[in-house]
């Protein structure tokens, strides 16, 4: 069993920062049907009061992610003030160009110069809210893509993504960065116009050191090594951050660690080993989930504790013993030194960990005596309840 | 080239059904956007008007099917009635138990037997409807199963459905079928309740005669050879109809055949072999797609005639040189005999075809020419546009 | 955490019993390569004496899967005498009818019916074997399939299988079983004539109750979800056994549990729930791997021990709590009460189970101290080396 | 339907090369067994006999590429000279470092100094090959990887990876090429050191402009779009080439074209669209498939074939008109102008183009009828017959 240093181990975890996002507090669905949850926050305040609660029980996600324009507000510096009162700060903005009715074909890579020019001007906005509410990072997901062969230019679109994306970069501040995501499919369902970390990776290198690539778990082809992913472009000082979800299928939007745990614990030993979790590594850990038919704010909380539980775990393999043998070709070896660290039970030392920081050890036992549930299903009534805005 | 009896596959084609479903004709998205589009239905009757459109093009989409409730009408017979003088009749029931807030967790497999019984009134109404219009199908697809591991029991779910299933069953009038639909995820995200064509076909084979599977094209994990099920479920005579559309990833909702036109043409030779292009072979071809951002009427007349198409290519295959082919082991022979008739440029024979039941030649440039687009466009302005009602 | 009553579980995990098999202590390998190691069995007696250290560190494993002709004899009940004295029985025997020259095109759908006579005939030999080892279950898994479309006849292959079936079903002695084994793809690419649950579970019904479905993990598409068919079968009393191993991609050697352990927790937890573990079950537990560039009997040691694990940890599911939260409709405490279960670390009540049988609490150290691998590396010098033959 | 320029259209056929692998000559199988064929060729120079019946009957492969150590002989310079009087040039040089018991855990990525130098040492060997052959490409295909996790170090594998190619790059000559292939999974199956094209593609941009990545078309994970990566590589200018072949599942040595012909389609009309197929692209296009059941040059005839009906297919998209359905976002009729040229039959052209180059219209039946098969039969009996050597 893993003896490292624990203290090590500890103060990593109370180190940890997992950001979470405006919209998983919302209501969600599928294509289907969308089924409103009771309590759910009609405006951004109401949203990081949900967020507080999260932040309060765990400790470790005191930075909320906004999406533009659902999170849209007359006054950001009211807004981050309202965060901080609530021990909160304001993350990575979101764009959206993807709702409006304009963007059926595309925004960024639209064929039309001016639904181009509209999305930019979108992402130039982002920006100035960025420079309102502190925010480092600009995350870029483009819906964009096509449905049918010979729909539009694959390559054409490609010039364009690129020439707008350049536009933006030139637009950030120092300190500031754009994270550009992919995802193998879905709204388009022919072509994607960034479907994998390739692209992303290719055109963040010509955008230069600004530019960064967004892994998010839900969104690659089946049977795709996700952890490899991370060591390369950990490598290649190219990993910008992470959406973490999980999915059996080709959703997104299940609970992070609920459909595979044990990627999860590759994936974050991945991190590890390539000193993601320092704060220099600037790596942003944010969740990227909506939460259908579970309560919202317990799901999430449970999610924080799904990566703090993978963390955990990634924090006890045993480094000297597996490097010896990876070098000695012992398979078996080196295979149960992973293993080791993963079959541990590591909630009892999370649970230390929050007791240490003057947390209650269970943080979902937590919430659910706090009343905050019970709260906000009687005060939030009436008004629009927070959703995508589909 | 294949030189087969020329009259019987036109004969053939001219004898060929495809049903197109009312919901084709309204407005359909993704989760994160809907995009409307002009001219769209805003009643069950404006969807048999555009219907009547695509049978007038075509000849072989006399009959549309319905889905409850957005096809809810005081009077069925009516709406029987309006068909009728449009060249059309009214096909398939489709029913609808997922659009409830009550179904959150499942209706004919929920938990509670309070929201089972709601599910099975419902269900015993769509017989009721289908008492009144003279359909002879019961679609049946379950949006029910589980996101999470645990979250409720697999076996006692199976248990819940067969009940329902039984009591549906015994409500079917002579000559009325039940449709089991399968789909491997989606809105579930962890188990569905029928996910596959064996499940269907075990609950079908329990109930009786009365009870078919119906396989969507869309609705199976990736590398699965459909053309197989297809043959294996007309070999059991278990064979109740197609749900046709396709798809590159996970979506089920490109045009037939525009994803992948050889598995169209292997499915399609798979029911040529198995005799199901008969009338006594009872087989439902249906359209089941949206169409999300091309406009709606020629995206259906162009999926009838890539069915066509691949009907065509079908009957046109050497069944006697395929067989001593296959007979004698001749593995790139017997592949040469199936090719070249996929090969084939069928498109002047269906002209021909379409000569001879004296409509044009070109269904798509006759639609267009014939001002309908312009004229819904003009003349459906206010009211509430139809879609899924989600 | 869980508190169940643990005399239970432990007497569930000392009654439990996992097969292995012959040709997992043989060389094996890829298309590329088969890399020998050292030590490999030359005869069936070596096998039988690499799987007796299996079941003296594990004390779950007694019984050894038999393959013909890899693992033909003069005289099966002399092999089962060698078997005996070594504390070992003679398990089920695998037919193999896929590595003649005139099995190119298959065996018992072939369209030759000479070459079909010939592979009934090996089926047959079979059962004389078993008959003379006193072995339960026959396992057919069939290479049979075709690599282009229109090679062969889907639906006459069919009917071939179906009348070879049930020939050898005839032959079929009291107590005796045929399982059915299935498998998406390899060797054959197109189609392959069993090649998911529901054609070996139509076939198996229509042959009697003596026909049994087996579940090889490692052969699914992907996303399909195993436990739902293993809940299936067991409702359905079709359950024969399972062939265990895992994959993170197409192929199916890597050790059973090593690429997603909370799959396997989940596929034993359904056979729990359906009562599956008990010996009235019948179900056969098999593992069905082989080890291409690790040590071979530490790797099945290993495996073992990982189906020990899953089956630990399944047996701690707080089934009570769990049906209480699943009839409440609550989404994240059932899904909680799961895995609560999976994440306990289990390995020391395997160790207390092992200890209190008088056995080694850590089976592979046991292993490694026992000299027995410097042994037969010195031992097993020329001769030739057992392997899959091909 | 498309009435472009024929006469560019016939002369871009009539220049188009396709290489043949020597390899596809040869025996080949799967992992559970390869059947032997008659007449297979013995010697590097009998498969350049095959090769040249190839080229005589199709006119557009007059090159074979070679695979080292299978073809290595004593003078290459003599192997050049048989070619070249038999109308063929040695290829592409591929290498193998994966057949030697030593690169059991990796060659070029393998933990020990010592076998990573063994494998350079080969690879640079390979180079030595192509200065006497006059090849102008060394493939690179990699093998390596992992069976487990933890089994070694993801990063420092790249790290040595990076270092070898690094020292293969610096002794290409002037004119020479290192194509970099990547592939998803196998033998490897949990890493692989090259799974993608992103990763090939970071190598190959590290290097330098004679490092270029190869798309092997049957190497992907499932569901991606094999198109949108030949077009990306063909604006960033690093697609080096192809390897033909096709796949249902996930093997890829199924004929090119035969399991999805429309995929191929859309392939070859991105390398129309890239300008890839002029002289100056220097894209080599190759074939890399074996025939494991059928006979192997009219397989490899047919492979050839497919290739060139569809990219005769590509050529005939109305581009202009295409281009100006895209520009004006009229999805279903750009759809159209691509669909149209595919639906096309090409076979009639493409006979008048063999007819022009004074050859048989149909290179199949030619060959049936020159009684090469059964020269070859009869003439290779005795001797060892090539394969893969595994």
């Amino acid at each position: 069993m893993p003896d490292p240093d624990l203290s090590a181990v500890k103060a990593a975890l109370t180190a940890q920062r997992i950001e979470t996002p405006s919209w998983g507090y919302g209501n969600s669905g599928t294509r289907f049907k969308v089924f409103a949850q009771p309590g759910v926050p009609r405006t951004p305040e109401e949203k990081l009061d949900d967020a507080a609660r999260v932040h309060e029980h765990t400790g470790v996600a005191p930075t909320v992610a906004l999406h533009i324009p659902w999170d849209r507000v007359e006054d950001y510096g009211a807004l981050a003030a309202y965060a901080q009162e609530r021990g909160l700060r304001l993350g990575t903005v979101n764009a959206n160009v993807f709702q409006d009715d304009d963007y059926k074909l595309g925004s960024v890579t639209h064929p039309d110069a001016s639904v181009r020019r509209k999305a930019l001007s979108h992402l130039l906005e982002c920006v100035d809210i960025m420079d309102a509410t502190g925010s480092r990072d600009l995350k870029l997901w483009f819906a964009d893509g096509t449905n049918y062969p010979g729909q539009d230019d694959i390559r054409a679109r490609q010039d364009r993504l690129a020439e707008v994306l350049s536009e933006v970069y030139a637009r950030l501040g120092d300190g500031q960065r754009m994270l550009l995501e992919y995802k193998l499919f879905e709204p388009s369902f022919y072509t994607t116009d960034v479907p994998d970390w390739g692209t992303a990776y290719a055109h963040c290198l010509r955008l230069g050191p600004k530019a960064q690539v967004v892994v998010d778990t839900g969104h690659h082809a089946p049977g795709t090594n996700i952890e490899f992913i991370v060591a390369l472009l950990l490598r290649e000082g190219k990993l910008g951050g992470f959406d973490f979800n999980s999915r059996f299928y080709a959703d997104d939007d299940l609970m992070a660690g609920a459909a595979d745990p044990f990627q999860l614990f590759r994936i974050m030993y991945e991190v590890v080993r390539g000193d993601g979790l320092s704060e220099a590594a600037g790596i942003a850990f944010m969740l990227d989930q909506c939460h259908n038919i579970e309560p919202k704010i317990p799901a999430i909380i449970r999610s924080v504790m799904n990566v703090q539980e993978a963390t955990a775990k990634a924090l006890l393999v045993d480094r000297e013993a597996l490097a010896e043998a990876q070098r000695s070709g012992d398979v078996l070896g080196a295979n149960a030194v992973l293993m080791d660290a993963y079959d541990t039970d590591v909630r009892p030392l999370l649970a230390q960990v929050r007791e240490e920081s003057g947390r209650d050890p269970d943080p979902v036992a937590a919430y659910r005596r706090s009343g905050w549930a019970e709260k906000i299903t009687e005060g939030r009534k009436g008004g629009q309840q927070a959703g995508w805005g589909a």
